[in-house]
């Protein structure tokens, strides 16, 4: 993701309040609150630019939908891109992942998505990957007894590495496509990445894996 | 696999029965006295014409193979391939992956190999893959409290429901690629369809899963 420095960023997310909630750990437990709702709460881990969050907005308007960005010079695009759409089903905050059980109360998420997350190839890399194991804890932490993830990406290494996480982690692999765009990917909704990495004809990669309820097991 | 009427495979089968062994049932809970040995012994089903097993038995001395395949008209090429390698550590059954359990005591075998496996691509024949659930209980039959299986093929279809299918039955990914060839396939030994498909620029897609311990659950 190519970082510029935005001075007026945060004042942009500042008049944007209603969007880009700032201090978001005030409404654990009570995000409902702040949709103004009981509707399925649904969060995507690493938003960029907010194409994906902003189309599953319009295509799904009974899902509230939160986007989690951790760059502000990234995060400002989302934010226009949802106040664009007249979406208000939608709100991004500009946090760190790690941070993800200060926000939500336990049980409170009911989806993660995954959409091209950054890949660190790099072995001694590996806990900084959003589908290692102390990130998939936080994500069953947040979602409690049931809650399932949807991951995308075109990176090969990647999404082995993903698969075999999820296996350990012991979660149940319900989806799986090794090309997304040749299979039938019936409401799919393209992020920038998928746009960007299926234009030159790469495959795209998802999987859906899901929490096993205890008599699953 | 195409199949041709060869009226003397019998003759041939019969002449080579050091290594196309008939009646295998009787060795049942004791094939290590077939081999006379008592090194681990793995299991290939759909052994096809035979380039895959004699393979791996001139690279793994130390173990012993059993080829399964189903129609007498390949089998013979594989008998063929196995006598001009020269390996005294293979074994080659005309049998039905069905019968699994008449020919193996349970925890007799170590590892088994699915490589090309048919993909009855049709729902209505998910109960013919060699990778529903049903065969996976057969292996789990044979091969006890671990034991894994090494799967390969060019299928994507077939490769997608298998992954699914594995973790449904509750096995452990513990390697995946999505793209052998341009991986590191250290020891690799190629079979007959993977020459033809790679050869085509088709990824051949990998993995290996094991049964849980009790002690991982
Ligand atoms: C490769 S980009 C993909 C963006 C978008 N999902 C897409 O598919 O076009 C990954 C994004 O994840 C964000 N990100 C990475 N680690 C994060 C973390 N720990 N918390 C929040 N966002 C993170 C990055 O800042 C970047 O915007
Ligand atoms: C597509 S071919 C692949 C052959 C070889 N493994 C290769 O990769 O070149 C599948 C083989 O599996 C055999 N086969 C299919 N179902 C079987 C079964 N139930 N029991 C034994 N062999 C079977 C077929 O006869 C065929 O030779």
């Amino acid at each position: 993701m190519r970082m510029r420095h935005k001075p007026w960023a945060n004042d942009f997310l500042a008049e944007n309040a209603d969007i880009a909630i700032s201090d978001p750990a005030q409404y654990k437990g009570r995000w409902n609150t702040v949709f103004g709702n009981d509707n399925p709460i649904h969060i995507e881990v690493g938003t960029g630019k907010g194409q994906f969050i902003s189309g599953m907005a319009k295509q799904n308007p009974d899902i509230n939908y939160i986007g989690i960005e951790l760059f502000k010079s990234v995060i400002v695009t989302a934010v226009q891109k949802v106040k664009d759409s007249g979406a208000h089903n939608v709100r991004l905050l500009n946090i760190d992942a790690e941070t993800l059980n200060d926000v939500f109360e336990r049980g409170e998420i009911k989806r993660v998505y995954l959409n091209f997350s950054d890949p660190w190839p790099k072995n001694r890399h590996e806990k900084r990957r959003l589908t290692f194991k102390t990130f998939l804890k936080k994500y069953e932490e947040v979602m409690g007894e049931t809650g399932e993830i949807h991951f995308k990406t075109d990176n090969r290494g990647l999404f082995e590495y993903s698969l075999k996480s999820f296996s350990e982690y012991g979660l149940l692999l319900t989806e799986v496509s090794l090309d997304l765009h040749n299979s039938d990917p019936k409401g799919n909704i393209m992020t920038e990445y998928e746009e960007k990495f299926s234009a030159l004809g790469q495959p795209i990669y998802r999987a859906e894996v899901e929490w096993r309820t205890k008599d699953r097991l």
